[in-house]
């Protein structure tokens, strides 16, 4: 089975989230300069959601350059990752006018919880099919940074029920930390230019 | 005549029909959790229409992998499944918040039976050119679950009149049968490394 | 320079016209079946701008499948024809309602026009860096269909201001004519594979 | 790592917000063609912002066309140079119907502005990995035109304030510079065929 199109597919999904979210940025109906104000804390939740998208793009691009073969159940993790990530839209719109409020930040909180959950899958039903010294295997190692998004995403989305500008906090946290690309994959895929032995 | 920009275009097509279903799924207008709860029958018709999707998407990327060859009726038989697919989103627009009428679950099936039999279209155009033993005739076979799943909408859409929530029942057991991927192209397909002989 | 992403591009945008279009399909407000017929008319224009958008694809693809070479101006001549092909979906959202009146068949038919300029003159600007016996100057020969559907939209366009049917009639009948794929680009593109002597 | 998905995800995210501006341009609600002309000043500021993308297109593509190499910093660059172009439909959005006003076309200018920066550091990040020597430098050069369009924007977002006629004539002359293809790279491109020594 290809990975060509499974690249191609999740690349157009992806861009076209990452582009529908601006759809929901609405200009304002004044024509001064200060109306813009009211569209900065929408601005800026976009932001975080565009960066979001960006770092699943970056990383399922760097976790496809070291996969050798793929199969049914990829292609249905991977679709799984997808229909998570296309709640990333209608989160972002929810939460831009109402990020002081605990259930926006929750169900924002969520998405990025069950996306995180569901690239996890995906990288374990690519395991299944790799050998334990795969260039796969080794680049994805023992995945703390994975594991640690999702506890952090756990504890954002209790906290957001009290306190939902920590909740925030936190989300954007993991996304700084997620921003420098994954060098342990990057390492492995310069890797494979240089001879095996 | 190549059939890599057809899958392209393909699969840019599916790529936007999944996502621009998104804009369908309004944000509540309250900040409470409390609020999703009216977004819970458009959810679960967005999930729907998801898998639906994705199985199309699934199944026309495992038939692309055994064609040996494309012309122009089958660039429209295509096009025509891409049309009906098309359909999918403004029919699931209406279907979320009128998930017990009649009228939107026998509008709903109706775009899935044209889905249905667009694919049949397309395969018996791609027969027609391809060798009775090809890699696609013997993958396609008798194509007994594409004829039953016409049957099943047929009767679904009958059914819509009097029991829609029998029909979105028989709609949610195709998509489940088809969620298992064509083990058959798949078998085929996986042959192809293999020597001929 | 590489054609190649030229056609990815352009298959995008194609791609996204296509269904961007659908956005202009509201469902009813009402759930009954019957409540569908007040959507008949935009449906029907959706299928006549859906099959031109997929015509000029159709073509697009033929047409490059015999080009050797692109440059600047050919790149800005696709720009152009694209930039047209991206005004259908706002004339259809205006025609689906008001079919009966000049103004948008008028305005629809202006659209296919600039489409069909737009796209004469990109074959022009692929004709100037091809010699007169390459491959795409044989496809293309005199172009009389897309010459005689230039008059057409130009006699359509005329109509519609006094008989707004019988343009939309013209229009209608020169989809039809498209519809069937170009044999002269065909026939040449299947001549490939064979020698050249 | 490749630079092919890199360039297919730029092409996506282009190719969308091309086509969803048009989103932005709403039929007449009358039927009278003398009801287009309201539509007139939102179509003119659409051509502008077609154009503009359309560039940034024509650029990207000629640019990658002589890049060896991209890393993890140039994947980020590419970033936010998409970011500061998916912001093109909303500031388009607002200049439409507000064209004679400071604030409207000083945000839309603001907006070029930041694509401009993003542009240049993408040019910078790509400088970084590659040889003084390479064909990427000798295309880029000084890059005279880069430069002078960010001084450019910087005195058209002043001038805004108080002419915004002048601004927004500021940014068509812009953009009919770059409207030029950038023949030091498509020189450079075009010797790639050539052998070397």
């Amino acid at each position: 089975m290809s990975r060509g199109r499974l690249e191609a597919f999740s690349d157009g999904v992806i861009a076209i989230l990452v582009t529908i979210m601006v759809l929901n940025l609405r200009p304002p109906s004044g024509d001064r300069f200060e109306d813009l104000r009211a569209m900065v804390p929408n601005l800026l939740i976009y932001v975080l959601s565009f960066v979001m998208l960006a770092i699943y793009w970056n990383n399922h691009h760097h976790l496809m350059q070291v996969v050798e073969r793929i199969d049914g159940r990829v292609l249905w993790a991977n679709m799984g990752l997808l229909f998570c990530l296309s709640l990333t839209p209608v989160a972002t719109a929810w939460l831009g006018p109402h990020w002081r409020a605990s259930g926006p930040v929750l169900a924002y909180g969520l998405v990025l919880l069950a996306a995180a959950i569901a690239y996890f899958i995906l990288t374990t039903q690519l395991l299944r099919i790799h050998a334990p010294d795969s260039r796969l295997a080794v680049a994805i190692g023992q995945d703390w940074k994975g594991k640690l998004s999702m506890v952090g995403y756990v504890v954002a989305v209790l906290l957001a029920i009290v306190l939902p500008l920590a909740a925030i906090a936190i989300y954007i946290a993991i996304a700084v930390v997620w921003l420098v690309p994954d060098r342990r994959i990057e390492r492995v895929a310069a890797d494979r230019a240089a001879p095996p032995g």
